[in-house]
């Protein structure tokens, strides 16, 4: 998808949270960075996001990895979270949902450790089946969890992955290759669109994955 | 784990394949770059090797993304394979499997298009199906498939997440977090170990993440 459709997917977040992976680069995280009101920073991520010149709105997570000279400067927004029996990421969330914020888009969730990186991922479909709308845009893609069905407009030949998250019956219209029930990561992998508008339906939860990029 | 240990546990590859993701910077990969004989680079990973001041053994994929001077010097290393049906990491695993190589460290997998890193990550499963011995590992971490058992040595306090394809009864020892029949990809994550020597047994086929770093 080119920049402009992604952004008309993504619509208006009522916040943004920045986690710990890799720092935004590309210009469409970076705009979201810079007009987004709430921007809440997972702990360690603070540090990159002031680093950049950049103000975080909130800052979570166990406190460890925010430098001391920013816990002191940032007390009045820093939200400590001891617990380990969820992630940083999950505490943001919380924290904003808590705050009735129900529309998110995530950035810097990717990169440096991979399990992270899975953990993540794998986390948007929790929240979308609480009904949080969280969107995942990285520098190279937008993750997207649906229920059912995903239907979307981009110019043909754009990229698209598709993640089974169980559900069966799975069909796709205006895809190059046909989905079926995939149950392997890979299966899903390296579609395009061949019509303006694309289709897949399914019984059930699936993630979709639209590459950055001039289509 | 430690650098030390992570060695211990890849043992002595046949063969490293280089995907086209991030090309590796931690020295625990570059020293498998440098020093096993074989390099099969992925199409477009042949550029950033060769740009590196390093030499492929092979080079694999649709041809597309190496260099046109790249293409003439290594012409007689170069196998193109246009099918669309794999991708350009499995068709360098066949292509090693059908020279009788069957113990392959994967390098530069991750980093770049995060349904990429999916995909490659899923591999693992299947190729240790088929029971070729594939590891792959980051500048982060290290993944390695497991049937049924897997017992590995490690300084207490390393870390380690766990990713469950499809087993049963999943139980462990010498972690800190006991495990239990995990259903979604951000259950296994964050374990350490609480022993020298740890377990993980099930039913069926998981696998393991060993992050990099002191422990």
């Amino acid at each position: 998808m080119n920049n402009a459709h992604i952004r008309r997917f993504i619509g208006t977040p009522e916040a943004v949270i920045l986690a710990d992976g890799d720092y935004p680069q590309h210009p469409l995280p970076l705009h979201y960075l810079d007009s987004v009101p709430v921007i809440a920073c997972c702990d360690g991520a603070a540090n990159a996001h002031i680093a950049k010149g950049r103000r975080p709105s909130l800052i979570i997570g166990d406190g460890d990895s925010v430098l001391p000279e920013h816990r002191a400067a940032y007390a009045d927004i820093l939200y400590i979270e001891r617990e380990q029996e969820s992630n940083d990421l999950s505490k943001a969330v919380a924290l904003l949902v808590s705050r009735n914020i129900r529309n998110i888009l995530i950035l810097g969730a990717t990169g440096k450790r991979e399990d992270h990186t899975l953990a993540n991922i794998s986390l948007l479909m929790n929240y979308h089946r609480r009904q949080i709308r969280t969107l995942m845009l990285t520098d190279y893609g937008l993750f997207a969890p649906f229920s059912n069905i995903a239907r979307w407009q981009s110019p043909v030949g754009s990229r698209v992955s598709v993640f089974n998250f169980g559900a069966k019956n799975l069909v796709s219209r205006g895809l190059e290759y046909p989905l079926y029930d995939l149950e392997e990561w890979w299966q899903g992998t390296l579609n395009t669109t061949s019509a303006p508008e694309a289709e897949v339906s399914a019984d059930g939860d699936f993630l979709l994955y639209f590459a950055l990029g001039g289509r």
